[in-house]
């Protein structure tokens, strides 16, 4: 019942990618002068939200972070630590760093997705955006809870982009017969270098 | 597995509701300054969210929109089309004919919501409150995306009371086993009516 | 097929907690100059918010207010009712009592909660947490309907940890075989003891 296969591996980025989205709620929550509970709450909003949002609209159950019950306690544990050193905090972890992480999430969290979708027998454009949705959608919720404009649908990076284009290559290979593993590692790395692509050259898309 | 008889008009009335509903998502996403990503996927959601939040509360699978792909890849292909020439689209398409199409999209959503939840068991009461959900909470979630007080909650005008009544005509019309046709279309057309007669002549609900 | 045994007390705890919330969401969406629409609706999801987002998340069906009914056609008369009287009502419902409604609507819903978790076979952890998403998502839900930054994240008092306490101790008394109603009793008026100190003496939690 993993997401997906070879555990060890998987299993490292995704608590990266968690890891990544929970700090991108307790910023935001900070930056709104939230209390210790809103700043976990967002957290975990940020964190979880997106493949939550996933699973009630495939109908899956259990939601992957009932299953993992040990990605909200981890969460949990290391927000009320690292709670009172959260002003130091950004300035000790480097931006960089944490767009890397992100773009490393995003496209696992979106392969997953589309992963899964296929596996509950979607159409392919459903599929493609179930995984732009598992991708994106901790942000949206993090921002809708935090009374903003979702980030990623505004500031003109082509974030959701890549995620899409990334989703539509591991349908094509899944519809080739590549095994399973190879599809779902060269989608996600793409979705990943494409992203630090467009982030290194600052690419935007229009305003309609 | 249609949401009501008589494809070949329901099929047209549901797609001119669907584009009109993702028309206001796109205008409102743009006036927020939303980038093409935002803009696409609030039309999205202003056209789909008030079916897909009644599928949820009735625990119907596949959603309705998942069902039918061909409507999410139309909007898709629609959206990109037209974004290029959205800044003109606001003055060729009159406010009249957007009202028009609003209306028939309110009682066909609104009374196709009330007549899912009646197959569904949900007792009357609960059903009409079905029907008002699936007919105004595409453009409640549009307006939360936008980071706005839902408009169908403030501008005093009686949307949601119109779809109300409608819809206790649909369960009322049930009751005395008239065929399932024409109490559909009977409430539909009356939706659509008392929308109109409203907006014509400026009806206003008070502000408790 | 009740939230929680001995049907009268709860009964009466349950609708007074019910309208307590409601009258929140009145409050709320009339500062926000809402008209009688937005008022019913959002006194409705703070009312029934924090109990529908649970039996999403756990796949319970059919809703605990579509077992109910009665509590929606409750909520509906008498927020008609009460409408036009809305600007005196505040007046003449103290503060006070409102707080110790509200204290016991909190023990109430996060046991039930966090009971209807257990029930379904959710890891305990996971199960204080529907406790507490049960105890304060309908003023969460409220509060983003009504554009503003969740009240119980940013107003430093210790709501949801009191729920979060609460919790806990029903699943340690359950680990224990204490019986279902001695837990489910202690562990609620606990939260609301918990509430009421904190609320009294105005302790605060710190910002991070």
């Amino acid at each position: 019942m993993k997401i997906v296969p070879h555990v060890s591996l998987v299993t490292v980025i995704e608590v990266i990618a968690i890891l990544v989205g929970a700090f991108s709620g307790f910023v935001e929550a900070r930056r709104k002068r939230m209390d210790i509970v809103g700043v976990i709450i967002v957290a975990f909003i940020a964190a979880f939200g997106g493949g939550t949002l996933r699973d009630i609209l495939l109908d899956k159950r259990p939601l992957f972070w009932v299953q993992h019950q040990e990605y909200t306690i981890l969460l949990f544990v290391l927000a009320l630590a690292v709670a009172p050193f959260m002003k130091h905090l950004r300035h000790i972890v480097s931006e960089r760093l944490i767009v890397i992480a992100d773009a490393m999430g995003l496209g696992l969290f979106a392969v997953a997705g589309v992963s899964q979708a296929l596996a509950a027998e979607m159409p392919v454009f459903i599929a493609a955006m179930m995984g732009v949705i598992t991708g994106i959608f901790g942000g949206v919720l993090r921002d809708i809870v935090c009374n903003e404009v979702p980030m990623v649908f505004r500031d003109g990076k082509p974030y959701a982009i890549c995620a899409f284009f990334g989703c539509w290559l591991y349908i094509l290979l899944r519809q080739v017969e590549i095994s399973e593993d190879v599809a779902l590692w060269s989608s996600a790395a793409t979705i990943t270098v494409l992203r630090l692509v467009t982030w290194k050259f600052d690419l935007r898309v229009g305003r309609p």
